[in-house]
This record gives structure tokens, C-alpha cells and sequence, in this order.
């Protein structure tokens, strides 16, 4: 929590009237009051938000710049103000939490007041004046609530997915990779229902996951199309109304320049403003990829399972006494950490969508509560992917004696022999085998379908591969 | 579907109207809007609603009689034919999916109609005359559907899960207890964190599932007080307009004489109409029970996977051939229905959370969707559980040479030694016996911490449960 | 529920041993076991998915012969049988539930042992001995129950989505549309957090739902794209071990060519049997429309209400009568039933996400929860939005009147003067016009800011859209 | 974050090796190793739970102390140290984030350690020597992290909901009941389908509202049997390996007195351990509470929708400028963050429920994700019925001249003719009165059922109600 020293106060004023506010900050009137009708939980709006309003406010006054909509001067100090915000200079003046206003108008009114007052402030003029910068007329220029809100929704989350989560996932798929050729020669069991079953690589089922995740990058970019798509220019409803004409088309080419990424206006404003159907889609797309690292995570845990009374295929790297009480335990904790992930991005999931689901009429009023979630569904899937990779992926050993011993030792290898012997006899040769505890050369000798070598030429689990 | 000879018609009519109907069903006009109107789905109304509805329409008319709200006659033909909804005796006459009017109306009337055709019929008059018995001035006298709908729907749930859902997991808990007791010697490895830990026995942890699903009665028996609370009484809005006095505690007691079960009037009719929060708690009480049996599927499946390359503590049962391309293989497929019907429930338990706090004003319009939810995860635990119970459970064999052989190469009775040579002195021994693939007892030797007989003495797996 | 006479019966066998069955029915001795381990619920395997699997097995004996992997002549058979299969012909004889085995397995035998049977009857021969077509090494062969199933999983979805869904879409949009026309010049009030604001036409709020639809569609057609692959030629574990070479391309391309839709081989079969992200992803579009059509259905249903005491924008269609007590009353029923829908959808996607992460090793064993719910979303989802758009938005007609005197007496408009006599001045006007109950130009002249001419030349609410 | 001085450290160790820590914090090895290792998102621990943590070691060194299981000496410094943690001046100490080992094991060592290193300072040694207080054998003598992880976690979440959310849900159940009162006269239409309905009085629908939150608090009654039952005494398993006999009992005692709050020792320490149903089954009743709180959100956004173009029959108390962009707006902005509260809460619990059923073998390690779920959502309606109750429904206003005029001009009052003129007729009069916009009364006479004294004596809305 900010701490600010009660005493010192200056006093900030809105269309309700004067209200004190720590001296020390650039917040205004509209931010004070939500901080103190709104004491709900801890949860602040996210960094990336705050930064993306940034963002924002640069490219309107950019954009209005463009469009002679705003004073140059004016204009300049706003800018100056806003880069501050965008790099992340000025985030100790965003007290705001997420249990706020739905529309979210009070963080758009905590970036226009702070703006307002460090641009006041850089053209060397008091604080709490509303002049020569006022937080409405000048830095909310052409803007709304509304619109503004969704756009820095839309920035925050593609900046997120791009900076972050696609590079954490790619070096996820590395790893793995590395994994599919360090481990592409091991020959061992594979196991379906839980049940030994007939063999494959230990690469191959490496190949499995780094298909999962290649595959979930492209559904990123697939739903990225959607997310690049910016509220902008449709102010207060959608119509565009107090927007100089072209605002929304300057507005995201600008928001393109300062990113570096791409981004474009939307084609229905009336969509971009009352539905937020593209983070439900992303935040979708994120719920397929916790599947996909929970899968992951759980088959790590199980092929390491052990040390001696597991499956123990893999070995796992120590990173950290196990267990307070179990001397020289060593847990799968990054699998742990990597599925407690999982379920939280699959909760986040059902809130965005029980967010996204109850706009009513021109404005979604879930706007914060979808961001929130969003925006940590991305960084937990990032960060979780990254120290996964790092921490346990990378470390991964094969324990080649195991792993052969179980091939050896597997009746599965029995259905190579049903294309020669027919179903109903494999059958009866794997039934036999299981039954005596013998292995399959025993059993199938004894049923007098084949000989030994006969078998031995047909019976080889690198064959079956 | 029912299929009607489209030939063979009568004239029905309603407030909108004549409408052909099928001959040879007791439906009426507005039945048949409803099916021309909705072609939605195949999902028609539970048939445990359709039961409830018809104990609903009988408690009312004896309500209704008892209260002198209903010509004696007619009171007792309308009875006669809502005992046989009530026995399920009509239900090829309710062909109404759950995908209608959010209040249910056209499935009460549906019963409104049904049983007033019947009831004519009983009284030797021709069917679609409305006379003597109208489906909305005598049958469904004193009630509307937004009071009738939310009783049928606490009247089916009770009953199921008085009938259905609690002898089952009794029955599952005694099969258990049952394993309990046979297992009850037999000491193995534990496993945290999927890895190798210190010993208990087999029959402990089968004490823990018992345990949960006794616990999962009690939270049953703990929602059901709220549960066995009737809307019925309330009428339209919850002010019991046109109802006659002492209605509601007239009809609550004849439905509890009728079920044989303790029901009784809601003491706020206004919550029972606008909100299912007692189907919520209850959809929230299958969702306990799902993690709890999800939890208990998957442990079998993971104690049971080998037979050779896996834990393969238990022996699984055989009941069908597991594979058609791998013969001999057994799975754990009653693990696998019951843990699916898990994943069926915690979704059924989103969709009854949805349409539960979607109610808006004096009426919550999703009230087909939750009770078709509900009482699919109820009939779903229920036969889920006495399936795994008697083709699962009690067919379970320990392999007791495989879980001995665990037990003794365990590294995790090192434990025993914590209090007696101390936490770090053990974690030494341990971590020298893995590396050197030794036993503890060579290794706490070689260390000098103890000679052979006290480390014996110390280490015992059947001390230690 | 099928009935069949239990005194005609046949014997069947399989690996296991011999068992009655139906003597009327063409399933098998695996068929019949399943039906007896598995008595849960009620939910038998989507028609869809039976269909589809016919599709399957047709696709796989053209594979087999082309390949020359099959006797011709057996093939042929075959394919007249599993023909049938595909067109629906033979549902009665597919009786299993959803709740059997994870992997399908028994719905694969199911669909092997009927193809079987009605082949040798074809071919002159008798059901039940297995000759001269085999249920396993002739109908199945090449294949596994673990690419199979699979297989048909997506060939199912793809199949609904492009011959129902996105029809059914399509249609809805449409209707959209017309409307997106015929209201075009309606100028009303909008209304953000549920409260006035600033006007837009009654057209573009349709707009913005026609968009989301399109934004559906176009949502559906990316992850179709990895719905199209397909993992048959994997066989048991991916490694396509006894499948003959080549078998997975000319399979996709047989497929397609049943289907007329594009299918092709999934790069990688061991993440095509171990995960159904696809299938998640899907599931997680369905969401997404979910959440669009409840935004939708509540809207209508908000601006339908009334008819006195209500919003009452919209008049809606009359398709009922409402209410079995309040006579004359009409009700929003089809928003009804489709936001009952939409919460089923969105409880779906929750079982299909806790399915899809639960996989384990090399084969997930939630498939048939899968399927089940994704088709089910589908056709829910397609069915109610053909019924929304014909029995609801078609027949939507605007109430001009009242739509004109919210215009005319709301405060928003003020918003218009914002740019003209500063933010503050303007919140002034609306002020002392709501607390005097007067008009916004009486207040604006009153205080002084503008004149009566000058007021009616900025305020137009036709000018704001 | 906390930021410390990098230069100056001091040197702890663990069973891996050495390792450096902040010299000015208490915190060992083992924490540090977790810092370093699980670099993922930003959400520490919650302090709930590090302050139940210090409530456990108290507890834990009184237990061993009364049975004499640990030196009294070390006792008392452990017993003072942790009430220091207990109290919540030690929160800085714990910089561990929730995705970490899933047991919770490195936040059970970082309690060990801060205590023992506070507890050796406290006794006049330096930190780091692991003497005379040593983590593991004195300050977590007795115990595991199994037992004690599990043990915080319920405690953390009775204290809270005993502290805070119950007094919260009492106060807005009071805040509520005060509007019963005061709106008890007040006549109004009803809303069911969001169509107007017959009459009821506003006070009657606010104690739908009442009766909602007064039936939670029953919920939350009955979950809280399960929740007060500690895991403490099982140690490692459930077998309760190396604690004193009778610790577990003598633990709940121990907690009991701290706390002044009801606690009993778990009958089941396999089931405590391995599962963590009751943690579930409490965020089952946050669920509800979630659907309750989100259905009255609603209607208060209903009702208070206006000014002018809504239903307006509630005048919300303004306690901001609701809109950038609209003066004179205030939006219902308390009911807006209550319902984006619900929506987190709906979501959390589909974490809790994943994270609750994916627990194996004989221990769930999902722990850190569902207390952290479940206590956000504890704080999240606790704070937001406080702010609910206190910034919206205190204020609230109910605007009598609205209201009374929709009640005169409604139609539905029409159903209090039904049982005098039949439903049929009294559908006509409606209908008719639709039709021409004229009154019930007009349409009546000129429909000949009754004449003008006999309508205006069986037409009243008060007799309604």
C-alpha cells in the first residue's frame, strides 16, 4: 500500500466539489474519491494497464495534435506527461484498485488528473489548478471513458501476449525441442489408460508437448487479429461524437508507432464498446494453453515419480530440499508451481466470461475485472513457461536402466504379433504370459504359434516405433 | 422423439387461438406452441420433473380441496391424473425440451393441460373442451408457474437424491469400508508430491476416500434443510395473490405425505421465486462430491496402472476387453466413466451458477437450465457410484508382493531416523543411499551413525503408520 | 430407451468369452458389455458422433484397399455397411452411453462389430461368427480405438459446424442485418451503465450485435483450421505401428472427399491422441458466441420490456401466451431460451476444459465427455439461434414513439454543449435541470450560458450518432 | 516487492549447501532457494495465511510444550516469535509468491526460519547458526508441512470469515432490513420476465434481497463444521510418524484458545491431507453468495436506471461524477464493482474446484492456489457488502411519484379479475386495453364484464399484495 503522510494535502476539485489529496502525488479529486468509496480487496489495476494508458494518452495527444485538436504546447507537455506513464515512471500514482467503477472511468480519470498535473507541472505551473492543463478538456481530448478504457485493454493485453507470453512460450517449445532430440533414440513403453501399452520414443512423446505449444502460439496470433483491433474514436457510445473525424484511424497508427506492433481501429465501435468478446476469445485462448501445460506439468510428474517406488523414467533436477520432514525428498515443484498456474488461468477464464457475458445495452461495465484476469492469466502462463523451461525442463535426465527395463519386461510388445497370429491368439499368448508372470517368448513357445526365433524377428520394440 | 400420426388431430385452443394437436396425446395448445416454437435441441424435461410436477399438481388439489378452493369432483379427478405423472405413467405426453420460456410455464402448463385432459377424460368428457376440468382454472387453480416450477424443481431434487443419490453413496462408502478392513494390514509406501514417501497401510489410505464421501453426505443432509423449502404458495410474484390462506403450509404438508419426505414452506416466497439459490448450494455440494470422486478415480487408475510398467499396487477387475488393437490389455475404465461424469458435473455446476445469477427483478428466468443441470449431476454421481462401487471397487485385489517389495526399497523410512540421529544427519544417509543405489541400513553404517541392530530396531515401516 | 425382447437373443463372443445379445440387433459381444458395466445416466453417444464414425470407418476400408491392405471384396462390403452408418441409418443400433470407457474404445467397437455383422449379412453370411468380416482385424484394421475415436471427434464438430452452425449463424446475422437497415434512422437515447446517455440510432445497436456475430464466424474459421487434422494413422500411440504406410494421408484424403470439406493428417499424432486442444479451443469459441448471445438476448429482452412499466423500445413477437396466471402478458421466451442456452454453453466448456487438461501419458481418456459437450454446444447454439432469429428478431418492431420521447426529455444531450461552454458548465445545465425537473434548455438559458437559438443549433440529438 | 540491500548479506544454510539471504531479514536458505526459483507473477502469499502460519507454530510449540516434546526455554522464545508473526508484524518476512512447490512446503520453511532466526535473537544469538532454535527439529518439531500447510489454511480461512465476513454479511442483512421497513408501504409494479407483473410492495422485494444474504449466513454456518477441523497431528501422511501422541488433539486446543474460535482435530488425517473438500465446499458457499450478491447488483441497476429513460423507481446515492465525458451522470458504480466481485468469486471457485480434484495419492499439492482463491474471495464480499451497504443501499431513495405512476398504468393488474370474470375473459380485457392504449377499467365496461364501481372495488393494487 502508498504510504503518504496525512498532514501535508492540497486540495484538488471536480464537478462534485474540493477534496484533499496527499500533496505528494499527481493524482486528483476523481482518484481520491474512488479510493475512499471503494475499499474492496487489495487488488490494484495491473502495471501493464496503467502503462498501456500510457500509451494511450500519448497517441490521443498525438493524434489530436495531428488533427489540430489540441493546443501544440498543450499537446507537447501532454505527451511528455504520458511517456512518463508508458515507461512506467510514474506507478505509485495509481492507487486505484479493480473493484471500481465497471467502465473503469475512474483509472481513465487517475491517468487524465495525473497527466494533467505533471504537465501542469513541466510547463511550470502549480498543481490542482486544472490550468493550463485540465484532466477533461485537454488530456481526455476527443476521448471518452468508453472508448478509451477498451483501447488501453486492447494495448495492455497485445503488449503483454507480444513482449512476454510469445517469447516465454517460444522458449518453452526450445526446450522442449532439445528434449525431443537429446531424447529421440530411447526406446521405451508407452502407456495409454494408465495401462503399459506398446512402446514409442521418449523423444516422440517429448514431440507431443512441443506440439501443444507450437500449436498454441499459433492460436495466439490466430486471436491476436482480433485483439489488435482498438476501441478508439468512438467516444462515449460508439458514434464517434466530440472525436474530430479520423481520430480513431490517426489514433491507433499512432498507438502502432509508440508499440511497434500492430494495431488498427475497429470496424464496429458500437462492438468494441458494449462487448469485450475479443479478451474472451484471448482469454480462451489461454484457458487451451493451461490444458496444454497441465498435461504437460502432470506427465513430468509421473514419468518422474519415484525415487524407486515410481514410474521414475525421468530424472528430475534438484532444486530444493523437498520436504521438511523427509529428509533427501526432492518434489516435482515446478510442475507443481506450472499446474497451480493452470488452475488459476482456467478460473480466470470463468470470471472473464461471467465478466464478458453481462454487458447490457452501449457499455460492458466488467471492463476492469476482464483485464485483471487477462492480464494474469498472460503473465502467469509466461513466467510459469519460462521458469518450467529453465528449472525443471532443461535439467531433465532419462534414466536409460529403467526405461529399458520396462520395455523389456512389457507384455504390450504382443501386439506385434497380431498381424501374424491373428488378434484372438496375441490375445491368448499376452493372457497366458500375464497369468504365469513368464514373458511373451515363453508363453507364445508354449501355445506353439511360433518359434523363438521367429518371434524374436518379429517381437522388437525399436520396430514399433 | 415421439412420432404422431400427423393425420389424426384434435382442435386445442388457448387464449391465442386454435392449434391442431396429435390425438393421441393429452397435450393442449399450448404444449404444442411450445413445440413448434422451440426446436431447439433434443434435451427434453427430466423425467424426474415431469414426476415432480405431477406430485406438484396433486398436493395442490388437495390443498385446494382441504381448503374448500375446489369443487370435491373435479379435486379428485385431477388428483387421479396427476398420480399418473406423478408414477411416471404419462411421460411420453411431455414433449417439451428444456430450452423454452426461462419459467418453466409451458412445461406447467404442459401438466396443466395433461392433467386436465386426463382428468376429463376420467370423467367420461372429450379431451380439448376445457370442460369441466380447465387446465388453468382447476388445475392449476390458486398456483402460477412461478411458484409451481421452483416447487417441481425442489420436489425432483429432494426426491432423487433421498432415492437415488444417497443410497448410492452409502452404498459406495460401505464398499469402501469394506476394502477398509481388508486392506487394513497391509503397510506400503506413501506418496506426496507423487514421490516416494514414509509407509501406511493400504486400508488408511482407502479411509481417506471413505471418509470424503461420508463427509459428502453430511454436506448433502446440510443443504437439503434449505433444499426441502417450497416456493409453492407465493403465486406470480411471491405475494400468494389469488391463492387461498394457509395455502403454502397445506400444500408443503401434502407433498411431505405423498414423497414420504420432509418438505416445508419457504419462509420468504420472494426469494424462492427471484433466486435458486438452494439449487446453487446443492449444484455446489455435487461439485464437492465430483472433486471428491475425481480424486478417488484417479488414485485407483494410478495404484492400479501396470500391469508391469506402472505402481500396480491393485489389481484391477476385468470386466471387458480394454483395447482392439492391443490384446490382453485390462483398464481402468469404471476410473475412466466415473472421473468423466466429474468433468460433466463441475460444467453442470458453471451452467446452474450462470443461470442463477442471471435472475433479474421478481422472477429468475433460468430455471429449466439449472434443474436440468442439477438433477443430471445428481443421476450422474449416483449411478456413477454404484457402477465404480460394484465393477470397480469391490472387485479390487492388492498385490501384496509388489507393494512389499516398494516398502522395502524405499529411501523414505530414513524418516524413522530424524528424531534419533536428527533431521540433517538423516537427510545424509538418504541422500547417500540414492546416489550409490544402496540400502539406508549399508549407508547409515558406512556413515558411522548407527550400527545394524539399532538401525533395525529404528527402522520399522509398520512402526512408523 | 431401446427396447428388445429379451427371449430372441444370439450369442456373441470376444476375447473375453461368449455373450447373448439382442438377436435383432447387429452390435456385438463388447457392445453388450459395455451396456452392462456401464448403467449411467441416460446420454447416449451424439448421433452426430455415430454418423461420423460411419464416416470413419468408410474412409478407412477405401484407405485399406487403395493400399491394398484389404480384400477387395471385403471392403466393399464394408463400405455398403458403414455407408450406412454415416447416412443415420442404423442409430438404434449404437446404445452405449457417454459414461463408458475414456478412450471410446467401446463406441469404436460398437461401430466395428455393427459394421461387421451387417457386412457378412450382406455378403450372405450369418452375424455372429465373426466371418468373413472381422469386427477387429477386417472393419478396425489399421486403425486403433485411439486414433479412431479421435477421428471421429473431429470429423463430428467439423461436420456440425459447417453444415449447421455456421448456416445457422449466418441466418441470425442476416436477420440482423435487416434489421441494422430498418432501424437505421431511428434516432433514440443509449444508455451506459444502465443509465442515459448520449443518442445513437436503433440501427447502430444493432450494428454492433450483427458485428459480433461476424466476429463469430470468423472466430470459428481459425480454429477450424486446427480442427480439420486429423489423428487417425497414429494407431495406438501415435507411432501408426500396423497401419500401413501412407494410410494417414489417404485416410484424410478419403475423408474429405466423403465429407466435401477440407481434412488433413495431423503433423503430429502423439499430441493428436494425448491432448484434444482443438477440441478445448473449439469449445472455447463456443464460449465466446456464449458470451456474444447472452449480451444479445439480454438487450432485446431489456428494450422489450413493458409493456407499460418497462423500457419498451422494442415491441417483441407473440408467440405464447406468457403466463399460465397474468392474462395478455407476453414474454422475451426466445431471449429466454437462448441465454438458458448460453449458460449451458458456457458450463460445457468448463467440462470439456477439465477433460481436455486431465489427460495423461500418451492417451487422454475423457474423450467421450469431450465430444459429448462440444456437440452439444454446437447444435444448441446453431438450433437456438435459427429459432431467435425467426421467432424473434424477424418479427421486432420499434415502439417510434416512445423511442422519441426518451430523446426528447433526456438530460445527455448536454454532452453536446461540453465542447461549446466547457465540461464543467455543462455539468452545471444537467444538474439544475434534474434537480428541477426541468428541460436542459430552460436551465442552460437560466444560467445564462447560451441562448434559446443557439442551444436548439448545437443540441440535436441527430447530430450525436 | 521488497527491496533489500544487495551488498549486505549473511550466510544460511540447508541439507543442499549454503546460500546468502538479506542480512536484514529473518528468512533461511530455503526461502531464498524458493525466491530464486519461482520467478512467477507478482501475488505473495496471503497475509491471512502468514498470519494463521504464526497462529500454527504458536499453537504447535504450546502443544509440544505441554506434552514435553520440546525444551521449555526454546519454547518460549519460539511461542514469542511466532506471535509476532501471528500479529502480522512480520509480513515483510515472507516474500514467497503462491506458485511455488504445491504443498507449500517453502512457506512453511520460511515460517520455520523466521521464527527460529527471531526466536535466536530473542534468546541474544545470531541468526543463521540454526541454534539454539533450529528450524526443522525445534520450531517444526512435531510436525510436517502435510499437516501444517493444511492446518494454516483452515485457520486462516475461519479467522477470516468469522472476523470479517460474517460481520459483513450481518451488516448488509441489517442495511437491508432497514430498507424492508422503510419501503414496506410502498405499492409498486412487479417485474417477472422482466414484463411487468402484478403488484407487490418495494419493501417486499428487499426482503427477497435480505432473505438471500440471511440463508448465506446459514450456508456459511454449516460449511464452517467441516472447515473447523485441522489437518494437525497426520504429519507427513496422515499416520501422524514422529508427533507426539496426543498432539493433534491438544493442537486444536491450543488453536481454539488463540483464536477464541471453535476448532476440533480432524477424525481423518488421510482425508485432511490428501483432499481438501471443505476448502471447496466453503468456495461452493462463496459460489452462492457470489450468484445472490450478483442478482441483487442487477436489480439495483435496474431499478435505479435513469434518470428519465429508465425504470428509475430508485434514486442512487451520487457519490462521484460518473462519466469523463457526460456531466451530471452518476452511475450505479458500487453495484457495478460488487458484480465484478461476484464474477471474480465465480471464477476463483473454478480454481478452488480444479486445484481441489487434481490431488494424488496422499497428498493433494495444489494447496498455495486454493487458500489463495478462497481467501480472496472471503475479502473480496466481505469488503464488498460493506461498501455495497454502506456507499449504495444506505443512500438509496425510492422516487414514490415514478413508481406510482407505472403501478396506474400497468395492465396486469388485470389478474386480480381472473377468478371473477375466468382467465379468458380477463385476457381480453387486457389484450383490448393493449390494443387501443386505453385503461383495464375502459376496456372492461366497454367489454360488458362488469361495470365501473365493481372494477374499481376488485382492482386494487394494495389488496394485491
Amino acid at each position: 500500500m502508498i504510504v503518504t503522510n496525512p498532514v501535508t494535502t492540497r486540495t484538488e476539485q471536480d464537478t462534485m466539489g474540493e477534496i484533499d489529496v496527499p500533496s505528494d502525488r499527481y493524482w486528483g479529486a476523481q482518484t481520491q474519491r474512488s479510493r475512499q468509496n471503494f475499499r474492496i480487496g487489495g487488488e490494484r489495476m495491473p502495471d501493464a494497464l496503467i502503462k498501456a494508458f500510457g500509451v494511450q494518452k500519448l497517441a490521443a495527444a498525438r493524434a489530436n495534435a495531428a488533427l489540430d485538436n489540441l493546443d501544440p504546447e498543450l499537446a507537447k507537455a501532454i505527451e511528455a506527461a504520458a511517456s512518463e506513464v508508458a515507461e512506467g515512471k510514474l506507478l505509485d500514482h495509481f492507487p486505484l484498485v479493480v473493484w471500481q467503477t465497471g467502465s473503469g472511468t475512474q483509472t481513465n480519470m487517475n491517468t487524465n488528473e495525473v497527466i494533467a498535473n505533471r504537465a501542469c507541472e513541466i510547463l511550470g505551473k502549480p498543481m490542482g489548478k486544472r490550468e493550463p492543463v485540465h484532466p477533461n478538456d485537454h488530456v481526455n481530448r476527443g476521448q471518452s471513458s468508453n472508448d478509451s478504457f477498451p483501447a488501453a485493454m486492447h494495448i495492455a493485453a497485445v503488449v503483454e501476449i507480444e513482449e512476454k507470453l510469445k517469447p516465454a512460450l517460444k522458449h518453452l517449445r526450445t526446450t522442449l525441442d532439445a528434449k525431443v532430440e537429446a531424447f529421440g533414440d530411447i526406446v521405451k513403453i508407452g502407456r495409454t489408460h494408465m495401462q503399459d501399452a506398446v512402446p514409442l520414443t521418449l523423444g516422440q512423446e517429448f514431440s507431443g508437448y512441443a506440439a501443444q505449444i507450437a500449436l498454441g502460439l499459433d492460436r495466439i496470433d490466430d486471436a491476436l487479429k482480433r485483439l489488435r483491433k482498438l476501441a478508439q474514436g468512438g467516444t462515449a457510445l460508439g458514434t464517434g461524437l466530440n472525436a474530430p473525424d479520423g481520430f480513431d484511424v490517426e489514433f491507433a497508427k499512432q498507438v502502432s508507432k509508440i508499440t511497434g506492433l500492430e494495431f488498427k481501429t475497429a470496424e464496429n465501435k458500437f462492438e468494441a464498446l458494449a462487448a469485450h468478446d475479443a479478451c474472451v476469445e484471448m482469454s480462451g485462448v489461454m484457458n487451451v494453453l493451461a490444458t496444454s501445460l497441465m498435461k504437460i506439468g502432470n506427465d513430468i510428474r509421473l514419468l518422474g515419480s519415484g525415487p524407486r517406488c515410481g514410474l521414475g523414467e525421468l530424472v528430475l533436477p534438484a532444486n530444493e530440499p523437498g520436504s521438511s520432514i523427509m529428509p533427501g525428498k526432492v518434489n516435482p515443484t515446478q510442475a507443481e508451481a506450472l499446474t497451480m498456474v493452470c488452475a488459476q488461468v482456467m478460473g480466470n477464464h470463468v470470471a472473464v466470461t461471467v465478466g464478458g457475458s453481462n454487458g447490457h445495452l452501449d457499455l460492458n461495465v466488467f471492463k476492469p475485472v476482464i483485464i485483471y484476469n487477462l492480464l494474469q492469466s498472460i503473465r502467469l502462463i509466461a513466467d510459469a513457461s519460462v521458469s518450467f523451461a529453465d528449472n525443471c525442463i532443461a535439467g531433465l535426465e532419462a534414466d536409460q536402466e529403467k526405461i529399458a527395463h520396462y520395455v523389456e519386461q512389457s507384455l504390450m510388445l504382443v501386439t506385434a504379433l497380431a498381424p501374424h497370429i491373428g488378434y484372438d491368439n496375441a490375445a491368448a499368448v499376452a493372457k497366458k504370459a500375464h497369468k504365469e508372470r513368464s514373458s511373451l517368448k515363453e508363453a507364445c513357445i508354449a501355445l506353439g504359434f511360433l518359434d523363438g526365433d521367429r518371434f524374436d524377428e518379429l517381437v522388437q520394440a525399436r520396430d514399433m516405433i
